[in-house]
C-alpha cells in the first residue's frame, strides 16, 4: 500500500484511529496459530459508515481488507497474509439492546463474548455459545468462525443463536440479513452463509441474536480414570442414558499433565483421562440428572477403570476447573516449541477409535500428542506437538496431520468443528469437500468479492 | 414441451414412471394455495442419477423443472406456473439408515415427514419438527421451505435438524454439503442456504438429520378466555415465568368455530379465544412445569378473562385436541370460498397488538379475518376469508393483506416464520428486503441455475 492510500484511510478514520508505525503492526500480525504476517496498515473504524469507505476504496486501489477480531482464532483467519489492511473492530465495541422480554439482543462485532454473556446474566438470560477464550474473543470473530465451545453438547454453537446481521459487502455496499423475531425464511439464508465464512464474503457490523433463560441450577462432576478408551466410552454411555449434559469434555494424561497446577485437586498417579461433566436446568431436574450420572458411574464392575468420581463443593472448584480446562491450549507449549492444532469432529461412537488412533500414532512416530475437547459432540483436540526448527520433528508432525484427517474422513468425521479453515486447513479441503461443492464455494466467493480484497488467501488455496 | 423431448425424459426414468394424460397432470397442479397451473409432464424417478440426467436434458432444451413433494405448501413453490417438468418425490421415500448410537438419520426427500417420526420414536428418538400437515407432507418439501410447526417454539424449525445434504444442481452435477456430525465449519454453510431455498437452488435426494432422545413425559392442557387480548398477553406471561413450553399455541374465536365439532369439550359460549400449551421432559421436570402452569393461571384476579383451565385426561383426548388444531387450515373453507394465508411473524410482545389490529382490520373492512398458530414463537397463522369471485371481497382481502404486512414491519415482524415466499408472497418481498439483499439472493440464483430452469418464478417475481 503506498503513502496515497494511507493517507486516503487516514482521511476516513482519522489519524488517531489508524496505525502503520512496525511495532504498532506487529500487535496485529499474528493470531491463535502462532504464526506471523506483518500488515502494511491496521484501521480502527468508528461506524459501518466508516467500513463501507474503506471497502470502496479497496476495491479501487486493490488492497487486501483483513477483518479482525481479537486474534484468537486457531486457524489464521485474521492474518494479513498478503499484506493489506487489518481492519480491527476493537470500537465498534458496545450492547446497543438487550430485549428482555422477546429475549433478543443486538451487539456491534468488536463486543468481547464474555463481556456479553455477564450483560444478560444480569438480566436472568443467557448467550450459551462458549469458546475457551471468551474473555478475550468478539462476538464478531465468533460468527465470522461459527465458534463453539464446551456448551455447545446442549445448546448449539454460535450458528443457533444468530437471528440476523448488518453486513458491508466487499464493494462497500450495507446490507441486513435474517430477522428479529424467533422464525423466519423470506428469502435465501443469507445469515448462515455469513456466519462460518471466515471473513472472506462481508465485514459484520452488527449482530442479532436470541438469548435463553438462564439454567437456575448447575452441578459440576469429575470422573478420574486410568484408562483414556475406557473414559470415552463412558462418553457414549452418559449420553446413551438420556442424561444431556451442559458440559462433556475430557483431558488426556498429556492434558492433565500441563495443566496440573491449576487443578483443584490431586490425581492419583494411575489416572489417565479426566472427564468433567455439567448438568443444567431448574432445581429438580438438575438434582434429577445428577442422581442419574452417579448412579451410572457408581457400576465399578461395569466400569472398572474409574478411579473416583468427585462433585464440585462450591463456585470456587468450579472456577479453578475451567481455569485448568481452559488453560490447556496455551499450557502445551511447556512441552514443545510448536504444535500443529487440530479440531476434528467424529460420530460420538467413534471417539474411542479415534484416541486409540492417535495414541498410537504418537508412540509410532515418536512425538507428543495431547487430545482434550468436547467429548459430547465428538469435537476432539488434538495438539500435534513439535519443534518447527527440528526438521525431522516437524516433517514427523506433518505425518500425523495427514493421517490423523485420513483417518477422521474414514470415520464419517469432519476436519474442523469450530476452528474453520482459515490458511491451516486449506490444503486439506478436498479431502471433505467434493469437486462440485468447492468449486462452487469458489464461484461464491467471486460473486461475492469480485477482486478478491476481503480476506484473501483464506479457506481456498 | 414437445413430444421429442417427453421421449428423451421417458428414456431415463421408464414409461411407468411418466405422466402426461390430463387428468393425471391435473393431480400435480395445484398445492395447498388452491391455485392451479398445469405441467406439460410429470416424472417419478427413482435415484438421484435419474435427476442428473433430467437436469443435464433440462439444460439442454431448456425447459422449467419443479421439485415437488407433497404438495402441500401455502405459498406456491411446488406450483408448475411456466409449465414444465414436475418432478415428483414420491418414489424416493426410504428412510436409508437410523444410527440410535449417533443420533442421526439419513432419508430420501419423498419419505413423509410423520412416517419418519414414527419410526424414530420406535427407536426412542425424536424428529421435532412437525408441520400442520405432518401426515402428508414430505422431508424434502420440509427442508427446502424451511418447515416449523408447534414444536418450534422449543425445539426449533427444520433447519436445526438438518446436518448435511445431497443435493442435484440445476446443471446436473451432484454434490454433498455438510456433515454427519454434531459439529462442523468447514466452507461455506452451503446446507442452510439450500434449506428455504424453495426448490430455486438445487433438487435435495438425501438428507441427513440429527435426532434428539424421545421426552419420556408430556402434559397437554387448554385454556379458555373471553378475550383474545389478554389470552396472548398470557402468552408473554407464561414463557416470561421460565415455563418453556413445547407448544404453545391459540385460536381465535372464529378459529374455534370451525372446529367445534373436533373439539373435545364444549366451549362456554363467551369463548373468545383457546391457548393449547404442551410441556414435555422427565418425569420430574414435566410434573414441575405443569404446576407452575397451574399455579401461574389460577390467578384469575390477574388473568379475570380466563373462563376455564383444563388439563387432557388421556392420549384420546389429546389426539382429537390436535385433529381440532391441524384441522383450523381446511375447515376455515366453511366461511368462505377462498383465502389469502398468512404465517407472520412478529416479537411474542407484540402478538396483542398484532391480533388487535387484525380484529380491527376485519371490522373496518368488513370481511372474515381470523388468526390462530404459534403464539410462543409469535407466528401467527392471518387467514383472511374472501370469495375471490366477488370482486368487491377479493379486493378488500388485498387490501387486508397489504395493510396487514406493512403493520408486521412496523412491529419489526417477518412475512413469513415457515410457509415460505413462493408465489404468493413474492410482490411484497421489498418491504422485507433492502435492495441490495434482494440483488445478491438474485445474483445466487443466477449463479447457481445461469439458464433459469429450477422451479422457475418463485421467491423472485
Amino acid at each position: 500500500m503506498d503513502k496515497n492510500t494511507i493517507k486516503k484511510i487516514e482521511a476516513i478514520v482519522g489519524a488517531k484511529h489508524l496505525a502503520t508505525a512496525g511495532e504498532d503492526l506487529m500487535c496485529y500480525s499474528y493470531d491463535g496459530t502462532g504464526m506471523e504476517f506483518m500488515p502494511d496498515a491496521v484501521a480502527f473504524p468508528g461506524s459501518a459508515a466508516e467500513i463501507c469507505f474503506i471497502m470502496e476504496l479497496a476495491n479501487q486501489e486493490l488492497f487486501p481488507v483483513i477483518p479482525r477480531g481479537a486474534g484468537t482464532g486457531m486457524t489464521g483467519g485474521s492474518l494479513p497474509v498478503r499484506g493489506g489492511l487489518v481492519l480491527a473492530t476493537s470500537r465498534l465495541n458496545k450492547i446497543l439492546e438487550i430485549d428482555t422480554e422477546n429475549q433478543v439482543a443486538v451487539v456491534e462485532p468488536g463486543l468481547i463474548t464474555g463481556q456479553f454473556q455477564a450483560a444478560v446474566r444480569k438480566e436472568g438470560l443467557y448467550y450459551p455459545p462458549d469458546p475457551a477464550s471468551s474473555d478475550f474473543c468478539t462476538m464478531g470473530g465468533n460468527v465470522a468462525e461459527c465458534s463453539g465451545g464446551p456448551s455447545a453438547v446442549k445448546y448449539g454453537v454460535t450458528r443457533d443463536y444468530v437471528l440476523g446481521l448488518e453486513v458491508i459487502l466487499p464493494d462497500g455496499s450495507l446490507m441486513h440479513t435474517g430477522v428479529r423475531t424467533a422464525k423466519g425464511v423470506v428469502g435465501y439464508d443469507l445469515t448462515r452463509l455469513f456466519i462460518g465464512s471466515e471473513g472472506t464474503l462481508g465485514i459484520i457490523s452488527k449482530i442479532v441474536v436470541r438469548l435463553i433463560a438462564l439454567p437456575s441450577h448447575k452441578k459440576t462432576f469429575l470422573v478420574l480414570t486410568e484408562n483414556l478408551h475406557q473414559a470415552t466410552v463412558l462418553v457414549s454411555e452418559i449420553l446413551k442414558s438420556g442424561i444431556i449434559p451442559k458440559t462433556l469434555e475430557y483431558m488426556d494424561g498429556t492434558a492433565l499433565s500441563v495443566v496440573n497446577d491449576y487443578l483443584p485437586l490431586d490425581l492419583p498417579q494411575r489416572t489417565r483421562a479426566l472427564l468433567l461433566i455439567e448438568v443444567d436446568g431448574d432445581d429438580k431436574s438438575t438434582a434429577e440428572q445428577g442422581e442419574k450420572l452417579l448412579e451410572l458411574l457408581a457400576d465399578r464392575k461395569k466400569y472398572p477403570s474409574i478411579l473416583e468420581v468427585k462433585q464440585a463443593k462450591n463456585e470456587s472448584e468450579v472456577e479453578n476447573l475451567w481455569k485448568a480446562r481452559k488453560s490447556i491450549s496455551p499450557a502445551t507449549f511447556k512441552l514443545r516449541p510448536h504444535k500443529i492444532s487440530e479440531d476434528v469432529v467424529v460420530p460420538r461412537s467413534k471417539i474411542p477409535l479415534l484416541v486409540d488412533f492417535t495414541e498410537k500414532l504418537s508412540q509410532e512416530l515418536g512425538i507428543v500428542i495431547l487430545t482434550f475437547g468436547h467429548a459430547g459432540d465428538g469435537n476432539i483436540h488434538v495438539n500435534i506437538m513439535v519443534d518447527k526448527d527440528n526438521r525431522d520433528e516437524n516433517d514427523k508432525g506433518r505425518e500425523a496431520q495427514k493421517k490423523l484427517f485420513n483417518h477422521v474422513m474414514t470415520l464419517n468425521g469432519t476436519l474442523s468443528g469450530e476452528h474453520g479453515v482459515g490458511i491451516t486447513k486449506a490444503p486439506f479441503l478436498s479431502l471433505e469437500l467434493d469437486e462440485t461443492s468447492l468449486a462452487l464455494m469458489g464461484k461464491i466467493k467471486l460473486l461475492f468479492d469480485p477482486n478478491n480484497i476481503l480476506n484473501p488467501g483464506k479457506i481456498f488455496t
